[in-house]
């Protein structure tokens, strides 16, 4: 039986919190019947998030028909079910529903769950659960696989939907490539991938290394960033996928207009130049790395004032810069392609 | 009943591996009644570790008459229980002992263990246990408050005996001081803590502000530094604590003669300089934050070679050199105070 999802985002459904169902209609727009929240019905998700077409936005699950699972679309700073969910969780789950979330707060782990999941015979599936308890040992890794990490001035920036529109250009271009999905919305798209920031932080990039010793035989990598080394709260998770996945090379993502720190607003996020200088030093310990491109995310700014940025950033940084959904990837794919015929990089690495 | 214990290192008694048991023998003498290793029995600690003096190396869980606990003494990398230890836990809860442990294997998750526990009517505690789940949020850490993070070239370089060892000098000087401890053995010595290696990724800042909030009484912090930054291992927890504490000061702790990390000996360790500027650059990004002193660990040199060291550090890096158990940490616990004294630092943090 297929999956035919309902996005449950009540009160959420904004372009930032709604991350996981936004992502998730943009590339899974087939499974998904309809968004849920009682806030919002009879929108559609294109009003909503700008992605979709007319998918609708319903106000209960009744009025998603065809509907087997219930996904939930958000991801909240530390990850909890919002309390007033659990009534419409409990409803999916006594109609017969499948349960997915990515959220740290497990499904698996609340008894009112579980139970109901077993009297109805439906399964939870929590995306964030792993086992991960291997270290990093840096052996066997190939010195002739591209290996690129989306890096970011912040979280939630894009450094998903950059990953995977550049791997979906490359595998176009008829290039070996695979998405190494790190964060739970980028797995339910890949359908594998690690959740590296519920991995106890000792085996973190133990966690990211052996996806990379696991798909090394395609010629490219795109790495899912995580947050930002400058972020307070999520720098731990950031080396770790750094330093496990040890990239030859590094995409840049940033918000055009942020200037502050996603949840901790009151400190500043440096200039960019700052935020690639970090992102070499600590990629380039053992090893040269560097940043050979920008993904701007230009969702809140007209069409005018993004070029104008584009040139500006460009100009500054001296490197091809664009908006993946608003440009195309193409200037991003054409500089990693570019990178991967130069000399030097396979003799890094292992 | 005070606890009594005899610490388990069977086949693992170097000063290396047996870190556990080497500090709790060094600030716990009291509470020690012999160590466990059969393949080394009849000497002391101290031929073996260098410390405790006549504390017996013991071939049996019956000699070791009047302990009432049995303490897991290694911290290997990965944390995992060696295999050959089971029958020596399970001997020791038949006989009516509690079983305290810092390994990433929890002796609560282990059927066997438990069950025994239970029919003994014994403890087990795994001190690396916890349910930290509140992400940083950088709001209320106090200006006044000097926190001091010990950070390290390697792991296994003596961060924690370091942080121990300042904390108590300044004490003596009349110093309000709290050691934060951050790893197993910190806490088994300190009474408290949280075991930010073992703490889901998301969550390691949140952890380590989380102390900070609630020590900031005291006019010194000295945090208990974790890994290093060019630990491919270990460096998300690293990070996470340097970005945690957000601390005005380091003092860089490093073993003389390693150049090879830890776990990791095809890796080279770069030049102490190197790791300065990373560990200030990584600090600095919100804040100054400045390395204000060397802690060297000379354990593998004779005294001529360590006065050499000792001058030559100092020349090339400007700044006061101690071997904390050689020399006492007096010189760095002046540096640490002059650099309280100093203006500026209350100026940053918040």
């Amino acid at each position: 039986m297929s999956r035919k999802l309902v996005i449950l985002t009540e009160g959420h459904t904004n372009p930032h919190t709604a991350k996981t169902a936004s992502c998730m209609i943009r590339y899974r727009r087939d499974e998904v019947v309809a968004l849920l929240d009682g806030t919002q019905a009879g929108k559609t998700t294109q009003d909503l998030l700008a992605v979709g077409g007319d998918v609708p936005v319903v106000s209960s699950l009744d009025e998603a028909a065809g509907a087997n699972t219930l996904l939930l679309g958000i991801a909240p700073p530390g990850g909890k079910i919002p309390a007033p969910w659990r009534a419409i969780i409990l409803e999916a789950i006594g109609k017969g529903m499948n349960v997915l979330a990515g959220l740290h707060d497990f499904l698996t782990d609340d008894a009112e769950f579980v139970a109901a999941a077993e009297q109805h015979g439906v399964t939870l599936t929590d995306v964030r659960k792993n086992e991960e308890r291997d270290i990093a040992r840096r052996v066997g890794i190939r010195n002739d696989c591209l290996r690129v990490l989306t890096v970011g001035h912040d979280c939630s920036v894009g450094k998903m939907l950059t990953s995977v529109e550049l791997t979906n250009a490359l595998k176009n271009r008829g290039q070996s490539t695979k998405f190494i999905a790190t964060g739970q919305t980028g797995i339910m798209i890949e359908g594998d991938g690690c959740p590296i920031d519920r991995v106890i932080s000792d085996f973190v990039s133990g966690a990211v290394e052996k996806m990379v010793l696991q798909h090394q035989h395609n010629d490219i990598l795109i790495v899912e960033g995580q947050g930002s080394l400058v972020h307070p709260s999520y720098s731990a998770v950031t080396l770790g996928l750094l330093h496990g996945c040890l990239p030859q090379a590094m995409i840049l993502c940033y918000e055009v207009g942020r200037d502050r720190v996603t949840g901790v607003e009151h400190v500043k996020i440096p200039p960019l130049a700052k935020i690639i200088e970090l992102n070499e030093m600590m990629a380039s310990i053992t090893q040269p790395s560097r940043v050979i491109g920008i993904a701007m995310n230009s969702r809140c700014v007209g069409a005018e004032e993004a070029e104008a940025e584009r040139e500006r950033v460009r100009a500054e940084l001296g490197l091809p810069v664009c908006d993946v959904i608003r440009h195309g990837p193409d200037e991003l794919v054409e500089a990693i392609l570019e990178f991967k015929r130069g000399d030097g990089w396979t003799q890094t690495g292992g």
